[in-house]
């Protein structure tokens, strides 16, 4: 008889959003489920950690079968809290954050709670995956997405991750047609053309509303945003040495002591 | 006769930091300076965005010959408010983010405000660089890095930066003694081992503070961590694809319809 794996759960779009209980209900069926998650919306909050405030854990009911409790934290905040104090020290066998309303293709990356849990997992040696749906609504569908999370789990599950690398897996919306596979791909070349919207309080006094436009700048067919635009469900292997190993011979021919 | 080309900087321990205001006084022999930079402390808010609350600006007197602008939301947004606000979408000629009080090698580079402020300016196509002095201090002493912030600033704004980077310099506290030099590096293998203090409110609930010891796993003599443990600056390039290119290969082994 072997020990079924420990799984832990999270996300950033709180736990109650209906991407994370899709996400858990998809995880009893490879082992226990550990779900520690934010109390409150923690979209766009990157790889923050709380260090100038204490934080909090409440348990919680979620589902049958389902360890849950919710953190007054960042979703990398839920990660450590999770492992070094829920766990104290030992590593679940995955972690999956998610199922994220959303999306978090190409430069998103670097902005999104969802995917830095998964960067944290992966710098705790833990097989790590976020998902995402490119759909934000709360009301978003994702029955079409099910399949997807099974058979990415468990090929992380068989054959573990390389070092120092987490999944990003990115779904279209069920709006655009049935989903046609699964594609592997490098984070497309991408940016957002910001905008603020500026209003004037009561008092006159001004505030701004941060508004954003995101532009694929990549012509490549190999990208995550040509993928999920394609109709496939993109995976990008990511990433936490953030080292330009390739611009290290161009500063070196720099004169440091100029 | 030529324009004096503008410089943008901010920090993450907030406008009054004594860190910034050495970085703002080294940036006016550059050129023209405009400073917008958080209200309060934003270490380690990593890539953080303010999507869930609006933003305030409020001008500020810094010192003479520098505009200054102090924000409620994190670096980043610090970063698209200068460039899409304030400037209107021009981008300035260079971003120096800090002086920060306060190591950021290794992996902290995914947790620091700082060097999450210059990433972005990397986004933006604006030569960006993020100084951080290992000495974490309030009272912490910066006059033995002027040279450095000097002549770093000197060759980006001569030969630009490598498309898609920014620069992390990390600066030994002058407590080690004189510096050796500078160093071009890659980001170390290191990582937190974490650990919560738990304590009890007057109401007998509890709360966890985060504490963490950093960990060098690396061997290397081309690293971060070895730089500046051996008296030298170190210089790595970072970049915003966070893609594990040299995992894709193994990932298309595996069979995505199972």
């Amino acid at each position: 008889m072997t020990t079924k794996p420990l799984i832990l759960v999270t996300n950033d779009d709180g736990i109650t959003a209906p991407g994370i209980h899709v996400l858990a209900q998809e995880m009893k069926a490879f082992g226990r489920v550990l779900v520690v998650a934010p109390d409150k919306p923690q979209s766009a909050m990157g790889h923050a950690i709380t260090i100038h405030d204490y934080l909090r854990l409440s348990k919680v009911e979620m589902m049958e079968g389902v360890e849950a409790w919710s953190c007054t934290g960042t979703p990398v905040d839920c990660v450590k809290l999770a492992v070094y104090h829920l766990l104290k020290g030992s590593k679940p066998a995955l972690l999956v954050s998610g199922m994220n309303h959303g999306s978090n293709i190409s430069i998103n990356v670097l902005y999104s709670g969802t995917m830095s849990a998964a960067v944290e997992g992966a710098m705790e040696s833990i097989p790590s995956i976020g998902f995402s749906l490119m759909d934000h609504r709360i009301e978003a569908r994702f029955e079409h997405v099910r399949p997807v999370i099974r058979s990415i789990t468990a090929n992380v599950l068989d054959k573990g991750l390389p070092r120092g690398t987490c999944l990003n897996v990115n779904v279209p919306s069920e709006d655009n047609g049935t989903l046609k596979g699964v594609r592997v791909c490098r984070q497309a070349w991408g940016f957002w053309e910001d905008d603020f919207e500026a209003r004037k309080d009561p008092m006159g006094k001004d505030y701004f509303w941060l508004r954003g436009r995101f532009t694929d700048q990549d012509h490549g067919e190999d990208t995550d945003t040509w993928a999920v635009a394609n109709g496939f469900a993109s995976v990008v292997p990511v990433q936490f040495d953030m080292t330009a190993h390739h611009a290290i011979a161009e500063l070196n021919t720099w004169d440091h002591a100029r």
